[in-house]
């Protein structure tokens, strides 16, 4: 079978590793020349727009993916109408907008904090009297890592606030006191089969991932499967998504969805029976769907702007190192690793000597 | 990090998806076009003692390593003067003769079935009055899956025996009457750390490995840890060394050994903390060793001459399918499965479904 990518970065790097087992050849579409998964399959090198590539894509492929959200929604229309796309379109169309997934949250019965449109400072002046202090601007497409987004705290911020967007429309948010961040991966079938990871509990820092821990048994698994679920029947949706969502006094809010592979599920390599990675590839090739279940327990450090010593990270015990290929830079992720452990106090006690290994080179 | 392989098979693409989350790049050198590694890194493509694709794989490899012991003594001594080469041509001068080998064995204190050099039919029957019926008799080089060998059971199979050798040197074995056969996989780097994995279990069927079980707190796994090691620091060997024994009344002899990852340890790579894929890889780099730890229970059954149905091995909960990428024929290993369970019984139970898979598209 051959998958086409929209995206060659550490995500389709990723996939790929996972695909041949499998017996899966990729074919990428990335604007970058070093893209760091291009060495695993046919690289098309040009724009994401670019209709004679997206042509070639389409015709190189069984079944065509993305490893971003951020895709224009005619690329997405463009290929579906010329080979087999996964997820759909239409649950892209979703992702992008925060507006549009705040409100299809709602539609399906998924609380989130609360929220408002705003195309104006007016708009946000208004928004601010039901919404309460403090909240989040963002903008409403193109946001990741923290990017395009605005804390207010006073009703000084808000004119600032509104500059950070240029123009572009935005919602104004609840910021949320919440006791925790988790996020819950799963992968649904062309047959309609789900398949749920544990709960990752995650760490953020400057709107960037950090960390995230495997969570077995967590009393808020049951809640989590159900939001999850409704999302992906109401969407038909078929691959691996992830669901982003804050824990406030016992209950779950969803922050927003990744229709995709996710950070907080690179834990699953190693940690549980089967990866994201290669059940997005069951998904989306109609195969069934491998168990989810832990493999001991797990945790995942991300390296952000600096590369640790190998060594140094390989002579941690349990710890699996995932390089990505990738020139260090100021904020980006160029590699993560994995603790897996028999038991939580192994896990613990070298999670704090990574940690800090990471910590040591981030200069995010 | 280069390495360049001698050879583009399944185990060199096995270590290739190894090492890409290590940072690695690979340039493998082998004569197929359609070689299954070859999508992995760069291919080049030639014979294995074409001097000037010797001396690229050299110029482009920062160490290189093999994934077949039966590389000509000048290949590996030309390697060898011109970048690192793991193992050394000194390990590869000794597995690729038998003769050599067994006596090895012998000058390090390793016990094995009785033996003797035979160069002639006359040779061949004096021997037999010592070693006893029946016997093995085996060319002394480039056997692999059991070519090369005849069984003597009375004097009248001498001649077709020795024939079948076609005049090449030869040894001639005592048949063991083992009860079981087993290997142990170790890996050992330039530091001299030693890292061993649990025994394997092996079943052969036609003189190729058909199913390998990890045999996890084995009361043999002392002598062969033993043993090996005797191997490896005479060898000052560097990398993974894989030592096939014979159980025979409770005491272990050697058969022989592969100076390379082996097939009886794929399992490694679910069931073990760290493959033997990525542990040969840290070796010959340089790096710590990983843990060797068996990670639940695991076995790996081979598919030879014919593949299964994906969806149907995916649809065993537990199994993990590995495709080579290789047109079926009879008598090829063109994938393995490995089962990984969390208890002994829950992994007899699949192995019985996944052997009777692989038993029905065998066409050996």
């Amino acid at each position: 079978m051959k998958v086409g990518v929209l995206g060659a970065g550490q995500l389709a790097r990723m996939i790929a590793l996972a695909g041949y087992p499998l017996g899966v050849d990729f074919i990428f579409l990335d604007p970058a020349q070093d893209a760091c998964a291009n060495k695993l399959g046919t690289h098309l090198h040009g724009a994401y727009d670019d209709p004679a590539l997206l042509a070639r894509l389409a015709e190189l492929s069984d079944v065509v993916t993305y490893e971003f959200e951020n895709v224009p929604a005619d690329v997405a229309h463009f290929l579906a109408t010329h080979t087999e796309v996964h997820p759909s379109p239409n649950a892209l169309a979703v992702a992008q907008d925060r507006l549009v997934e705040k409100n299809y949250f709602h539609s399906v019965g998924i609380p989130t904090p609360e929220f408002a449109p705003i195309d104006s400072l007016a708009d946000l002046t208004q928004a601010m009297e039901s919404i309460g202090w403090p909240a989040i601007v963002k903008s409403r497409r193109m946001g990741y890592d923290g990017k395009g987004q605005a804390l207010v705290r006073t009703p000084d911020d808000l004119p600032r606030a509104w500059e950070a967007m240029a123009g572009v429309p935005a919602v104004v948010e609840a910021f949320v006191p919440f006791d925790r961040e988790v996020s819950i991966i799963a992968a649904r079938n062309p047959q309609g089969e789900i398949a749920f990871y544990p709960l990752s509990e995650n760490l953020h820092k400057g709107g960037i991932l950090r960390v995230s821990e495997c969570l077995d048994g967590d009393p808020m698994q049951q809640q989590a499967e159900d939001y999850v679920t409704r999302l992906l029947e109401a969407l038909d949706y078929v691959g691996v998504l992830a669901l982003e969502l804050f824990q406030v006094n016992g209950q779950l809010v969803a922050n927003e969805f990744a229709p995709r592979v996710h950070n907080s599920g690179h834990w699953t390599i190693e940690g549980a029976e089967t990866s994201q990675f290669e059940n997005h590839l069951r998904a989306i090739l109609s195969l069934p769907l491998g168990s989810t279940k832990p493999v001991g327990h797990a945790a995942m450090v991300n390296f952000i702007g600096g590369l640790p010593e190998t060594a140094e990270v390989l002579a941690i015990e349990h710890a699996h190192l995932h390089l990505y290929d990738k020139a260090p830079r100021k904020g980006r992720k160029v590699a993560h690793a994995t603790l897996r452990a028999e038991s939580q106090e192994q896990l613990s006690a070298k999670l704090k000597t990574l940690s800090a290994l990471a910590d040591r080179v981030d200069d995010s």
